[in-house]
């Protein structure tokens, strides 16, 4: 067979095929491969029988059939289907080729088989991509890392098919090892956050104000029209909107258990290892976890006392609060979230570009929005910004949002409305504008039980004592 | 040498000195061994010179002096120190010999020691030691696990020397593998929960309402009078009175930078593994990594817009709903430990007894308490309760403290005085009790960008639809 594929993809389920589709539409051959054959041959002769699509039936077909260095792209399941298909494919390649996962793997999985295909002089890249089904087909947010040599060679493919933003491709080469995975990683940790923060808002309006889908969904439009444009936004209008087969709202039908699929997880347990404090990502994982006792809930429910909604102040104050407290919460989750970035960037020596990756997911991706843009613009104007939260713009619209923000808390706590991220987002603030924190006394205990030693105010830092106490 | 030792002890560090001094006061016989002789020669000249202690000077010579079946005991630095004594420990001993891990171990280092040893017919356990230097000397809380053949030899020994509540040893088998470890774990992630909300007591009287350490001080003492009874509470009152050298409190001059080994961050991974919600500790491990941020905080100090502080309410009642939504938060943050222990018991196979294990945490241990013997009492009643919040004297102590803690809560958001752990806790409670959450939302929004599917509340579990929103 001639060599005339660019590259070649392995995997055709949704994601995958729909990649395909999109590297066709942009010139490109793509050789593709799954593991039963006829998913292979339904694809090229239905979906994609106009496309400049090659079926391979084996890996070595799939492997002749690529231009050199070959590019290979895996889009199979994150986890051991990854390194059983790197144990078959590399034996058939050359130093010099390239593997792309494109899955949403562990990083410290694709770290260590990026140094391990190293030794085998393979280039390996972890790519995170975002946009789900429809991101893939028309243009997703792209995450590369891993193996830096392979970038010329896959750059020209990848810009051209992934979401543009201000005229830039959401494809950018973020570090090397297991960076592009982190990223994803903590763009879906975010991603967590961003649907907890909405699903409060809703919780006030429906629990708090009496609202039904249908009066909530123009609130969520106009939000969409301003500082919360942003596709999750978008989305939530339209589910609002979506009826069931009797005209009434489809929402109210659906259960209540929110379903996770680990890398809100893994963002927390990377938060921990860092250690960073990403706080409403954790609330959000833990909510999710807490919706899933159905049963237990319902017995609680009947069990343990304390107010049940019900809001008395204005509707048009409370939902204007409401809109401070989302933005400001949401500003706290992505300063949380950068903050873990500079932490890892740190201890791995990645040199991550916060403003380049905050420039990847303006477009094509689920978390897109308004606010990725002002990010981008606040570490392009100060790349050295130490902190999100204290860049002018979001100062400013912290300060702006925050009685809004009290206020909305205040009132979730009085009307036993839960909003583990509204609190814990502000907890975060009042305790990072804190000069004084009563860490003071935790170093006490510490040092009065166990003689664990602590610093002292009027002392230089690295200076530890231990004191007598209660004596 | 003759063979007349009851036990060996490797790791002559203060925790492992008095636990041999302990073991030596109840009529052991303790062979001791530590890698710079230096430290056993000072010890059994000095310490132990008048304690039934063998100094041994090699390995060899501690196991020779040892009673069959063998028991080593090692009470050395966690982690890779642990497998390199182990390699040069087992060759030297026989079949049906004990080692015991006395350190804070990684629950999932002792899994694999216990299944590796257990290959060669040694006898690993894995024991949890909670209660500082105090209790190490005078009665510790110990929590064993691991190999149960080892159980029978070494029980005598360790219920001896363990502290007594109500007449019962703290200190019982809690299960297979890594279990005694594990709780350890959580016994140390609770912990910190505790810690942090007796500082977030400290910060709302010293902030909100500006009182003193001298005038915080009688305030603990009385709480530790009634249903906060604990070992905390009274240190932390100790500590309120202890002055500097002018007489000061010596607490002002504390830096307030929380330090942390480790266990905490543990607890919230495995939290995270499990999944199960442990929002509490999660919050009180973030509230100390934002602690360390002592530079970003000076900044942000400045920065930042809100409250700073002050409350308007009588102090009276300030402090009255202080102490519920101390409680309250204790109340919800052990029901989430527990909560762990059920999902990790499940998990693992271990048959966790929760009675059991609140039973061992009653004296000795950092978080002794009287709350601890109420929740032995609440298992001990009902061996089956699914969840502390729902047995009946939690159930009416928390419902009637709910009122003060939630005007707590508004109360330190209303001044900008953070208490991540009280509003987690509370938002937790309000969540728990929800029959209906917003988690609709969130999976009708994963179903709507991910076609992630989801289930309806008028269809039996387990039966997920796809719809196609907004169209």
């Amino acid at each position: 067979m001639a060599h005339h594929a660019d590259l070649g993809l392995i995997g055709l389920a949704v994601m995958g095929r729909n990649l395909v589709l999109n590297l066709a539409d942009h010139g490109y051959t793509v050789a593709v491969y799954n593991r039963s054959p006829e998913r292979t041959d339904a694809f090229v002769t239905t979906e994609a029988s106009d496309a400049t699509v090659i079926a391979t039936h084996s890996l070595s077909e799939l492997i002749e059939s690529l231009e050199r260095p070959r590019v290979v792209m895996l889009m199979i399941k994150a986890g051991s289907p990854v390194d059983e298909q790197i144990e078959q494919l590399a034996p058939l390649l050359d130093r010099g080729d390239i593997i792309i996962d494109g899955g949403n793997s562990l990083f410290t999985d694709t770290e260590q088989r990026t140094e391990r295909l190293g030794e085998l002089g393979i280039e390996y890249v972890g790519m995170g991509i975002s946009g789900g089904e429809e991101g893939a087909r028309h243009g997703p947010s792209i995450m590369p890392g891993g193996s830096a040599a392979a970038w010329p060679r896959i750059r020209p493919i990848y810009t051209a098919i992934a979401a543009e933003a201000e005229g830039e491709p959401c494809c950018e080469w973020v570090g090397p090892g297991g960076a592009g995975h982190y990223v994803k990683m903590v763009h879906n940790g975010i991603e967590y956050g961003d649907m907890q923060i909405i699903a409060e808002a809703y919780d006030i309006m429906r629990r708090g104000l009496g609202m039904d889908a249908a009066s909530i969904q123009p609130v969520f439009e106009t939000w969409n029209d301003g500082r919360l444009d942003s596709f999750l936004i978008e989305i939530t209008a339209e589910v609002m909107a979506t009826t069931d087969d009797d005209g009434l709202p489809l929402l109210d039908r659906v259960l209540d258990v929110a379903g996770q699929k680990g890398t809100g997880k893994w963002t927390v347990i990377a938060s921990m290892e860092q250690p960073a404090p990403t706080t409403l990502v954790a609330e959000a994982v833990y909510a999710r976890i807490v919706s899933a006792l159905v049963d237990e809930r319902a017995v609680a429910s009947q069990a343990l006392a304390g107010p049940n909604g019900g809001l008395v102040d204005d509707i048009d104050q409370v939902i204007s609060d409401l809109e401070d407290a989302l933005y400001a919460s949401k500003i706290v989750s992505y300063a949380q979230g950068f903050m873990l970035f500079e932490a890892a960037s740190d201890e791995f020596g990645w040199d991550l570009d916060l403003g380049t990756i905050a420039s990847l997911w303006r477009a094509g991706c689920i978390i897109r929005s308004r606010f990725l843009a002002d990010i981008t613009s606040a570490y392009r104007s100060d790349p050295d910004l130490s902190n999100v939260l204290l860049d002018g713009f979001f100062r400013d619209a912290i300060i702006d949002a925050e009685p809004g923000w009290r206020r909305t808390v205040a009132r979730a706590v009085a009307a036993g409305i839960p909003i583990p991220a509204y609190s814990s987002a502000l907890a975060f603030y009042d305790g990072l504008r804190s000069q004084r924190l009563p860490a003071n006394l935790i170093q006490a205990q510490r040092d009065h039980f166990g003689a664990h030693t602590y610093e002292r105010i009027d002392r230089p830092r690295g200076e530890f004592i231990h004191s007598d106490w209660g004596s």
